[in-house]
Protein backbone atom coordinates (compact mmCIF):
# COMPACT_ATOMS: atom_id res chain seq x y z
CA UNK A 1 0.00 0.00 0.00
CA UNK A 2 3.23 2.24 -0.01
CA UNK A 3 2.54 3.29 -3.64
CA UNK A 4 -1.34 4.23 -2.53
CA UNK A 5 0.12 6.48 0.24
CA UNK A 6 2.56 8.11 -1.60
CA UNK A 7 0.40 8.67 -4.52
CA UNK A 8 -2.41 10.80 -2.05
CA UNK A 9 0.38 12.64 -0.96
CA UNK A 10 1.35 13.89 -3.82
CA UNK A 11 -2.13 14.46 -4.56
CA UNK A 12 -2.21 16.74 -1.94
CA UNK A 13 0.37 18.74 -1.95
CA UNK A 14 -0.46 20.85 -5.05
CA UNK A 15 -3.38 21.88 -2.14
CA UNK A 16 -1.41 22.45 0.93
CA UNK A 17 1.02 24.51 -1.74
CA UNK A 18 -1.39 26.58 -2.91
CA UNK A 19 -1.03 30.48 -3.23
CA UNK A 20 -2.67 32.68 -2.02
CA UNK A 21 -3.26 33.83 -5.94
CA UNK A 22 -4.38 30.49 -6.35
CA UNK A 23 -7.05 29.69 -3.70
CA UNK A 24 -8.54 33.44 -5.20
CA UNK A 25 -9.10 32.17 -8.20
CA UNK A 26 -9.96 28.24 -7.30
CA UNK A 27 -13.18 30.41 -5.14
CA UNK A 28 -13.77 32.68 -8.25
CA UNK A 29 -12.21 35.99 -7.23
CA UNK A 30 -10.58 38.16 -9.94
CA UNK A 31 -7.77 40.83 -8.83
CA UNK A 32 -8.47 44.17 -10.29
CA UNK A 33 -5.89 46.53 -12.00
CA UNK A 34 -4.33 48.08 -9.11
CA UNK A 35 -5.59 51.40 -8.51
CA UNK A 36 -3.25 54.73 -9.03
CA UNK A 37 -3.13 57.40 -6.23
CA UNK A 38 -5.78 60.44 -6.70
CA UNK A 39 -3.81 62.72 -4.63
CA UNK A 40 -0.54 63.53 -3.28
CA UNK A 41 0.61 59.80 -2.41
CA UNK A 42 1.58 56.51 -2.67
CA UNK A 43 -0.32 53.57 -2.53
CA UNK A 44 2.01 51.82 -0.57
CA UNK A 45 5.31 52.16 2.12
CA UNK A 46 7.88 49.01 2.49
CA UNK A 47 9.69 49.73 5.42
CA UNK A 48 12.14 47.27 7.79
CA UNK A 49 9.97 43.62 7.28
CA UNK A 50 6.82 45.79 7.42
CA UNK A 51 4.46 47.02 4.22
CA UNK A 52 1.84 50.19 5.00
CA UNK A 53 -0.48 50.77 2.36
CA UNK A 54 -2.68 53.61 1.56
CA UNK A 55 -6.38 53.89 2.42
CA UNK A 56 -8.14 52.11 -0.06
CA UNK A 57 -12.26 51.79 -1.01
CA UNK A 58 -13.54 49.68 -3.67
CA UNK A 59 -11.31 49.72 -7.06
CA UNK A 60 -13.19 51.08 -10.61
CA UNK A 61 -16.75 51.42 -9.84
CA UNK A 62 -18.16 51.59 -6.12
CA UNK A 63 -21.39 49.12 -6.56
CA UNK A 64 -23.14 51.07 -4.59
CA UNK A 65 -22.30 54.06 -2.77
CA UNK A 66 -23.27 55.75 0.81
CA UNK A 67 -24.05 55.16 4.20
CA UNK A 68 -24.27 51.58 6.01
CA UNK A 69 -27.22 51.86 8.16
CA UNK A 70 -28.91 54.77 5.80
CA UNK A 71 -29.74 53.72 2.02
CA UNK A 72 -27.07 50.86 2.45
CA UNK A 73 -27.74 47.44 4.53
CA UNK A 74 -24.92 45.94 6.18
CA UNK A 75 -24.55 43.18 3.62
CA UNK A 76 -24.21 46.03 1.44
CA UNK A 77 -21.30 47.48 3.34
CA UNK A 78 -19.68 43.54 3.56
CA UNK A 79 -19.69 43.04 -0.05
CA UNK A 80 -17.87 46.72 -0.48
CA UNK A 81 -15.51 45.48 2.32
CA UNK A 82 -14.88 42.29 0.10
CA UNK A 83 -14.38 44.39 -3.08
CA UNK A 84 -12.11 47.06 -1.24
CA UNK A 85 -9.81 43.53 -0.09
CA UNK A 86 -9.56 42.71 -3.83
CA UNK A 87 -8.76 46.11 -4.52
CA UNK A 88 -5.98 45.78 -1.46
CA UNK A 89 -4.77 42.51 -2.76
CA UNK A 90 -3.75 44.21 -5.95
CA UNK A 91 -2.09 46.68 -4.43
CA UNK A 92 0.19 43.99 -2.35
CA UNK A 93 1.00 42.36 -5.54
CA UNK A 94 1.91 45.27 -7.61
CA UNK A 95 4.07 45.98 -4.49
CA UNK A 96 5.39 42.65 -3.92
CA UNK A 97 5.06 40.44 -7.12
CA UNK A 98 3.50 37.50 -5.41
CA UNK A 99 1.32 37.49 -2.26
CA UNK A 100 3.42 34.41 -1.08
CA UNK A 101 5.49 36.64 0.49
CA UNK A 102 3.01 38.41 2.88
CA UNK A 103 4.15 36.70 6.05
CA UNK A 104 1.01 37.83 8.14
CA UNK A 105 -1.83 40.87 7.93
CA UNK A 106 -0.36 43.14 11.35
CA UNK A 107 -3.19 45.64 11.72
CA UNK A 108 -6.64 46.29 10.05
CA UNK A 109 -8.31 49.45 9.92
CA UNK A 110 -11.54 49.37 8.49
CA UNK A 111 -13.59 52.13 8.81
CA UNK A 112 -17.05 52.25 7.66
CA UNK A 113 -19.26 54.98 5.84
CA UNK A 114 -22.27 54.78 8.53
CA UNK A 115 -24.99 56.49 10.07
CA UNK A 116 -24.33 57.73 13.84
CA UNK A 117 -26.97 55.16 15.13
CA UNK A 118 -25.09 52.33 13.64
CA UNK A 119 -23.37 50.01 15.84
CA UNK A 120 -22.58 46.26 13.25
CA UNK A 121 -19.43 47.46 11.95
CA UNK A 122 -17.69 44.30 12.83
CA UNK A 123 -20.37 42.29 10.09
CA UNK A 124 -19.92 44.66 7.46
CA UNK A 125 -15.65 44.73 7.95
CA UNK A 126 -15.63 40.71 7.85
CA UNK A 127 -16.61 40.88 4.28
CA UNK A 128 -12.53 42.07 4.16
CA UNK A 129 -11.33 39.59 6.82
CA UNK A 130 -12.88 36.47 5.52
CA UNK A 131 -11.59 37.18 1.57
CA UNK A 132 -8.39 37.39 3.87
CA UNK A 133 -8.71 34.46 5.84
CA UNK A 134 -9.57 32.51 2.78
CA UNK A 135 -6.46 33.82 0.86
CA UNK A 136 -3.56 33.52 3.44
CA UNK A 137 -5.51 31.09 6.42
CA UNK A 138 -4.78 32.30 9.88
CA UNK A 139 -1.78 34.25 8.90
CA UNK A 140 -4.96 37.06 6.88
CA UNK A 141 -6.68 37.25 10.81
CA UNK A 142 -5.09 41.29 11.90
CA UNK A 143 -5.38 42.97 14.48
CA UNK A 144 -8.19 44.68 13.87
CA UNK A 145 -10.33 48.00 14.49
CA UNK A 146 -13.78 48.76 13.18
CA UNK A 147 -15.01 51.93 13.46
CA UNK A 148 -17.80 54.74 11.82
CA UNK A 149 -16.14 57.45 9.75
CA UNK A 150 -18.01 60.73 9.86
CA UNK A 151 -17.91 60.81 5.97
CA UNK A 152 -15.49 59.05 3.20
CA UNK A 153 -13.88 60.00 0.10
CA UNK A 154 -16.12 59.32 -2.90
CA UNK A 155 -18.64 58.19 -0.49
CA UNK A 156 -17.05 54.83 -0.20
CA UNK A 157 -19.10 53.12 1.97
CA UNK A 158 -16.04 51.51 3.77
CA UNK A 159 -12.14 52.50 3.73
CA UNK A 160 -9.86 50.20 4.85
CA UNK A 161 -6.17 50.85 6.01
CA UNK A 162 -3.60 48.05 6.25
CA UNK A 163 -0.24 46.85 7.75
CA UNK A 164 1.04 43.54 6.92
CA UNK A 165 4.62 42.06 7.86
CA UNK A 166 6.31 40.95 4.57
CA UNK A 167 9.22 37.99 4.48
CA UNK A 168 12.65 39.43 3.54
CA UNK A 169 13.50 39.04 -0.38
CA UNK B 1 24.83 55.27 60.06
CA UNK B 2 25.68 53.39 57.21
CA UNK B 3 23.26 50.56 58.27
CA UNK B 4 20.36 53.02 58.21
CA UNK B 5 21.26 54.04 54.54
CA UNK B 6 20.87 50.38 53.51
CA UNK B 7 18.19 49.65 55.58
CA UNK B 8 15.98 52.83 54.13
CA UNK B 9 17.03 51.60 50.80
CA UNK B 10 16.04 48.06 50.96
CA UNK B 11 12.71 49.23 52.21
CA UNK B 12 12.48 51.59 48.81
CA UNK B 13 13.54 49.03 46.55
CA UNK B 14 10.31 47.06 45.87
CA UNK B 15 8.38 50.13 45.92
CA UNK B 16 11.26 50.99 42.97
CA UNK B 17 11.18 47.78 41.30
CA UNK B 18 7.07 47.36 41.92
CA UNK B 19 5.35 45.68 38.64
CA UNK B 20 3.22 47.20 36.36
CA UNK B 21 0.59 44.38 37.79
CA UNK B 22 1.39 45.42 41.77
CA UNK B 23 1.19 49.17 41.19
CA UNK B 24 -2.41 48.91 39.13
CA UNK B 25 -3.55 46.30 42.24
CA UNK B 26 -2.39 48.93 44.72
CA UNK B 27 -4.34 51.36 43.74
CA UNK B 28 -7.23 48.80 44.00
CA UNK B 29 -7.75 47.95 40.14
CA UNK B 30 -8.56 44.36 38.74
CA UNK B 31 -8.08 43.39 35.39
CA UNK B 32 -10.66 41.51 33.61
CA UNK B 33 -10.51 38.37 31.59
CA UNK B 34 -9.19 38.91 28.11
CA UNK B 35 -11.95 39.55 25.46
CA UNK B 36 -12.13 37.37 22.81
CA UNK B 37 -12.70 38.78 19.30
CA UNK B 38 -16.02 39.09 18.00
CA UNK B 39 -15.11 38.84 14.51
CA UNK B 40 -12.55 37.36 11.92
CA UNK B 41 -9.55 38.89 13.60
CA UNK B 42 -7.07 38.71 16.18
CA UNK B 43 -6.83 40.70 19.27
CA UNK B 44 -2.98 41.54 19.28
CA UNK B 45 -0.44 40.49 16.76
CA UNK B 46 3.66 40.46 17.22
CA UNK B 47 6.35 41.75 14.79
CA UNK B 48 9.72 42.85 15.40
CA UNK B 49 10.04 44.89 18.95
CA UNK B 50 5.96 46.13 18.20
CA UNK B 51 2.80 44.49 19.29
CA UNK B 52 0.40 45.86 17.95
CA UNK B 53 -3.30 44.96 19.51
CA UNK B 54 -6.63 45.12 18.11
CA UNK B 55 -9.52 48.08 18.83
CA UNK B 56 -10.87 47.54 22.20
CA UNK B 57 -14.13 48.73 23.98
CA UNK B 58 -14.99 47.96 27.50
CA UNK B 59 -14.25 43.96 28.41
CA UNK B 60 -17.98 42.31 29.38
CA UNK B 61 -20.63 44.66 30.21
CA UNK B 62 -20.36 48.34 28.68
CA UNK B 63 -21.45 50.98 31.96
CA UNK B 64 -23.24 53.18 29.81
CA UNK B 65 -23.71 53.46 26.33
CA UNK B 66 -23.83 56.07 23.67
CA UNK B 67 -22.21 59.24 22.67
CA UNK B 68 -20.09 61.68 24.66
CA UNK B 69 -21.62 64.96 24.68
CA UNK B 70 -24.81 63.50 23.93
CA UNK B 71 -26.41 61.13 26.62
CA UNK B 72 -22.85 60.91 28.20
CA UNK B 73 -20.82 63.14 30.07
CA UNK B 74 -16.98 63.51 29.71
CA UNK B 75 -16.87 62.25 33.20
CA UNK B 76 -18.98 58.79 31.58
CA UNK B 77 -16.65 59.10 28.80
CA UNK B 78 -13.64 58.88 30.48
CA UNK B 79 -14.38 56.03 32.97
CA UNK B 80 -15.04 54.10 29.55
CA UNK B 81 -11.71 54.99 28.65
CA UNK B 82 -10.54 54.22 31.49
CA UNK B 83 -12.23 50.32 32.02
CA UNK B 84 -11.17 49.86 27.89
CA UNK B 85 -7.35 50.23 29.48
CA UNK B 86 -8.03 47.67 31.51
CA UNK B 87 -9.50 45.78 28.81
CA UNK B 88 -6.33 46.09 26.90
CA UNK B 89 -3.99 45.13 30.13
CA UNK B 90 -5.84 42.09 30.26
CA UNK B 91 -5.10 41.57 26.22
CA UNK B 92 -1.52 42.51 26.88
CA UNK B 93 -0.94 40.56 30.32
CA UNK B 94 -2.68 37.27 27.93
CA UNK B 95 -0.11 38.17 24.88
CA UNK B 96 3.42 39.08 26.80
CA UNK B 97 2.73 36.45 30.18
CA UNK B 98 3.47 39.88 32.33
CA UNK B 99 3.30 43.60 31.92
CA UNK B 100 7.12 44.06 32.31
CA UNK B 101 7.35 43.03 28.76
CA UNK B 102 6.38 45.89 27.48
CA UNK B 103 9.05 48.82 26.90
CA UNK B 104 6.93 51.34 26.13
CA UNK B 105 3.96 52.59 24.37
CA UNK B 106 4.16 53.92 21.27
CA UNK B 107 1.25 55.03 19.08
CA UNK B 108 -2.60 55.11 20.80
CA UNK B 109 -5.20 56.27 18.74
CA UNK B 110 -8.58 57.17 20.89
CA UNK B 111 -11.94 57.16 19.34
CA UNK B 112 -14.69 58.83 21.03
CA UNK B 113 -18.40 57.90 20.02
CA UNK B 114 -19.29 61.65 20.06
CA UNK B 115 -21.97 63.93 19.19
CA UNK B 116 -20.70 66.00 15.84
CA UNK B 117 -19.69 69.58 17.84
CA UNK B 118 -17.78 67.20 20.79
CA UNK B 119 -14.24 69.04 20.98
CA UNK B 120 -13.14 67.48 24.48
CA UNK B 121 -11.76 64.25 22.92
CA UNK B 122 -8.40 64.34 25.26
CA UNK B 123 -9.97 64.96 28.26
CA UNK B 124 -12.06 61.78 27.38
CA UNK B 125 -9.13 59.65 26.51
CA UNK B 126 -7.11 60.75 29.61
CA UNK B 127 -8.80 58.65 31.53
CA UNK B 128 -7.02 55.62 29.33
CA UNK B 129 -3.48 57.33 29.37
CA UNK B 130 -3.81 58.40 33.08
CA UNK B 131 -4.36 54.70 33.39
CA UNK B 132 -1.16 53.47 31.68
CA UNK B 133 1.02 56.32 33.25
CA UNK B 134 0.36 54.97 36.79
CA UNK B 135 0.90 51.51 35.56
CA UNK B 136 3.98 52.20 33.39
CA UNK B 137 5.26 55.95 34.80
CA UNK B 138 6.41 57.97 31.37
CA UNK B 139 6.68 54.86 29.26
CA UNK B 140 3.14 54.73 29.66
CA UNK B 141 2.94 57.69 27.57
CA UNK B 142 2.41 57.43 24.16
CA UNK B 143 2.03 59.35 21.25
CA UNK B 144 -1.40 60.21 21.18
CA UNK B 145 -4.14 61.27 18.57
CA UNK B 146 -7.84 61.60 20.40
CA UNK B 147 -10.59 62.19 18.22
CA UNK B 148 -14.61 61.65 16.82
CA UNK B 149 -15.57 58.70 15.84
CA UNK B 150 -18.98 58.54 13.83
CA UNK B 151 -20.45 55.79 15.15
CA UNK B 152 -18.90 52.75 17.39
CA UNK B 153 -19.54 48.97 17.67
CA UNK B 154 -21.94 47.54 20.39
CA UNK B 155 -22.33 51.99 21.22
CA UNK B 156 -19.04 51.97 23.07
CA UNK B 157 -18.43 55.23 24.36
CA UNK B 158 -14.81 54.95 23.23
CA UNK B 159 -12.47 51.87 21.25
CA UNK B 160 -8.66 52.61 21.69
CA UNK B 161 -5.89 51.05 19.62
CA UNK B 162 -2.56 50.69 20.88
CA UNK B 163 0.86 50.07 19.57
CA UNK B 164 3.50 49.52 22.13
CA UNK B 165 7.43 48.26 22.34
CA UNK B 166 8.00 44.73 24.03
CA UNK B 167 11.47 43.81 24.88
CA UNK B 168 13.18 40.79 23.56
CA UNK B 169 12.27 37.81 25.17
CA UNK C 1 36.02 73.58 -20.55
CA UNK C 2 36.56 71.45 -17.85
CA UNK C 3 36.64 74.53 -15.90
CA UNK C 4 32.98 75.35 -16.59
CA UNK C 5 31.69 72.12 -16.02
CA UNK C 6 33.11 72.17 -12.82
CA UNK C 7 31.88 75.39 -12.24
CA UNK C 8 28.57 74.52 -13.08
CA UNK C 9 28.40 71.44 -10.99
CA UNK C 10 29.17 73.78 -7.85
CA UNK C 11 27.01 76.21 -9.00
CA UNK C 12 23.97 73.59 -8.60
CA UNK C 13 25.28 71.44 -5.92
CA UNK C 14 23.66 73.52 -2.99
CA UNK C 15 20.22 73.21 -5.30
CA UNK C 16 20.40 69.37 -5.13
CA UNK C 17 21.68 69.55 -2.01
CA UNK C 18 19.47 72.02 -0.25
CA UNK C 19 18.26 70.48 3.24
CA UNK C 20 13.82 70.33 4.39
CA UNK C 21 14.76 73.40 6.01
CA UNK C 22 16.13 75.43 2.89
CA UNK C 23 13.63 74.56 0.86
CA UNK C 24 10.29 75.62 3.02
CA UNK C 25 12.07 78.73 3.50
CA UNK C 26 12.92 79.22 0.15
CA UNK C 27 9.42 78.91 -0.14
CA UNK C 28 8.25 81.18 1.94
CA UNK C 29 7.63 79.00 5.14
CA UNK C 30 8.79 79.47 8.82
CA UNK C 31 8.24 76.72 11.17
CA UNK C 32 6.37 77.72 14.13
CA UNK C 33 7.33 76.73 18.25
CA UNK C 34 6.50 72.75 18.58
CA UNK C 35 3.39 72.25 20.67
CA UNK C 36 2.89 71.03 23.85
CA UNK C 37 0.88 67.73 25.09
CA UNK C 38 -2.42 69.06 26.12
CA UNK C 39 -3.02 66.08 27.91
CA UNK C 40 -1.38 62.45 29.28
CA UNK C 41 0.83 62.06 26.19
CA UNK C 42 3.75 62.30 24.35
CA UNK C 43 4.16 64.48 21.09
CA UNK C 44 6.61 62.05 19.70
CA UNK C 45 7.85 58.36 20.21
CA UNK C 46 11.20 56.76 18.20
CA UNK C 47 11.41 52.88 18.26
CA UNK C 48 13.93 51.00 15.58
CA UNK C 49 14.03 53.27 12.46
CA UNK C 50 10.34 54.53 12.89
CA UNK C 51 9.12 58.10 14.61
CA UNK C 52 5.61 58.08 15.38
CA UNK C 53 3.80 61.63 15.93
CA UNK C 54 1.00 61.94 18.09
CA UNK C 55 -2.03 63.46 16.26
CA UNK C 56 -1.59 67.76 15.50
CA UNK C 57 -3.81 69.73 14.44
CA UNK C 58 -2.64 73.94 13.73
CA UNK C 59 -0.13 74.97 16.36
CA UNK C 60 -0.51 78.39 17.99
CA UNK C 61 -4.18 79.87 17.19
CA UNK C 62 -6.17 77.76 14.62
CA UNK C 63 -6.97 80.26 11.82
CA UNK C 64 -10.77 78.52 11.08
CA UNK C 65 -12.43 76.13 13.11
CA UNK C 66 -15.35 74.24 12.52
CA UNK C 67 -16.47 71.77 9.75
CA UNK C 68 -15.59 71.29 6.06
CA UNK C 69 -18.33 71.43 3.91
CA UNK C 70 -20.35 73.15 6.64
CA UNK C 71 -18.81 76.91 7.84
CA UNK C 72 -15.57 75.86 6.19
CA UNK C 73 -14.80 75.49 1.88
CA UNK C 74 -12.58 72.67 0.56
CA UNK C 75 -9.88 75.71 0.29
CA UNK C 76 -10.00 76.56 4.38
CA UNK C 77 -9.60 73.13 4.62
CA UNK C 78 -6.44 72.53 2.88
CA UNK C 79 -4.77 75.70 4.13
CA UNK C 80 -5.70 74.26 7.92
CA UNK C 81 -3.75 71.01 6.76
CA UNK C 82 -0.91 72.92 5.35
CA UNK C 83 -0.31 74.69 8.77
CA UNK C 84 -0.91 71.67 10.66
CA UNK C 85 1.67 69.97 8.27
CA UNK C 86 4.11 73.37 9.40
CA UNK C 87 3.18 72.24 12.82
CA UNK C 88 4.28 68.40 12.42
CA UNK C 89 7.60 69.67 11.14
CA UNK C 90 8.16 71.55 14.41
CA UNK C 91 7.50 68.21 16.56
CA UNK C 92 9.87 66.34 14.08
CA UNK C 93 12.70 69.15 13.67
CA UNK C 94 12.35 68.90 18.16
CA UNK C 95 12.80 65.13 17.69
CA UNK C 96 15.73 64.72 15.28
CA UNK C 97 17.65 67.71 15.62
CA UNK C 98 17.22 68.48 11.65
CA UNK C 99 14.79 67.31 9.24
CA UNK C 100 17.11 65.66 6.88
CA UNK C 101 17.34 62.97 9.10
CA UNK C 102 13.54 62.01 8.05
CA UNK C 103 14.29 59.15 5.56
CA UNK C 104 11.03 59.11 3.83
CA UNK C 105 7.17 58.88 4.82
CA UNK C 106 5.59 56.08 5.94
CA UNK C 107 1.87 56.61 6.50
CA UNK C 108 -0.11 59.50 7.13
CA UNK C 109 -3.91 59.26 8.61
CA UNK C 110 -5.65 62.61 7.46
CA UNK C 111 -8.65 63.17 9.50
CA UNK C 112 -11.15 66.00 7.72
CA UNK C 113 -13.96 67.48 10.71
CA UNK C 114 -16.59 67.29 7.86
CA UNK C 115 -20.19 67.20 6.93
CA UNK C 116 -21.33 63.73 6.84
CA UNK C 117 -22.17 64.21 3.42
CA UNK C 118 -18.69 65.63 2.03
CA UNK C 119 -16.85 63.17 -0.07
CA UNK C 120 -13.11 65.69 -0.84
CA UNK C 121 -11.08 64.34 1.58
CA UNK C 122 -8.26 64.31 -0.32
CA UNK C 123 -8.25 67.70 -2.07
CA UNK C 124 -7.86 68.85 1.53
CA UNK C 125 -5.61 66.50 2.87
CA UNK C 126 -3.43 67.67 -0.13
CA UNK C 127 -2.98 70.96 1.28
CA UNK C 128 -0.98 68.92 4.31
CA UNK C 129 1.10 66.50 1.42
CA UNK C 130 2.04 69.10 -0.76
CA UNK C 131 4.03 70.79 1.44
CA UNK C 132 5.96 67.98 2.55
CA UNK C 133 6.56 67.02 -1.12
CA UNK C 134 8.16 70.53 -1.32
CA UNK C 135 10.06 69.96 1.62
CA UNK C 136 11.34 66.19 1.17
CA UNK C 137 10.66 65.49 -2.65
CA UNK C 138 9.13 61.89 -3.21
CA UNK C 139 10.44 61.08 0.08
CA UNK C 140 7.51 63.15 1.30
CA UNK C 141 5.17 61.02 -0.10
CA UNK C 142 3.26 58.61 2.25
CA UNK C 143 0.93 55.64 2.32
CA UNK C 144 -2.26 57.79 2.98
CA UNK C 145 -5.41 57.36 4.05
CA UNK C 146 -7.69 60.33 4.49
CA UNK C 147 -11.22 60.26 6.03
CA UNK C 148 -14.08 62.18 7.93
CA UNK C 149 -14.22 62.26 11.76
CA UNK C 150 -17.35 62.69 13.40
CA UNK C 151 -15.39 65.69 15.59
CA UNK C 152 -12.53 66.82 16.29
CA UNK C 153 -10.81 68.12 19.43
CA UNK C 154 -10.59 71.63 19.58
CA UNK C 155 -12.50 72.00 16.38
CA UNK C 156 -9.97 71.76 14.62
CA UNK C 157 -10.95 71.69 10.29
CA UNK C 158 -8.04 68.28 10.40
CA UNK C 159 -6.24 66.37 12.68
CA UNK C 160 -2.98 64.62 10.97
CA UNK C 161 -1.04 61.50 12.66
CA UNK C 162 2.73 60.60 10.81
CA UNK C 163 4.72 57.79 11.09
CA UNK C 164 7.82 58.45 9.15
CA UNK C 165 11.31 55.92 8.95
CA UNK C 166 14.54 58.10 9.88
CA UNK C 167 17.91 57.37 9.20
CA UNK C 168 20.08 55.76 11.91
CA UNK C 169 22.18 58.26 14.12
Amino acid sequence: MRWLTIALLLAATPALAATPEERLAAAGYELPAPTKPVATYVTYVETGNLLFLSGHGECGETLKKGKVGGNLTIEDGAKSAERTGLCILATMKAALGDLSRVKRFVRVDGLVNSTPDFTEHPKVINGFSNLMKLAFGDDGLAARAAYGAGSLPFDFPVEIIVVVEIKPR
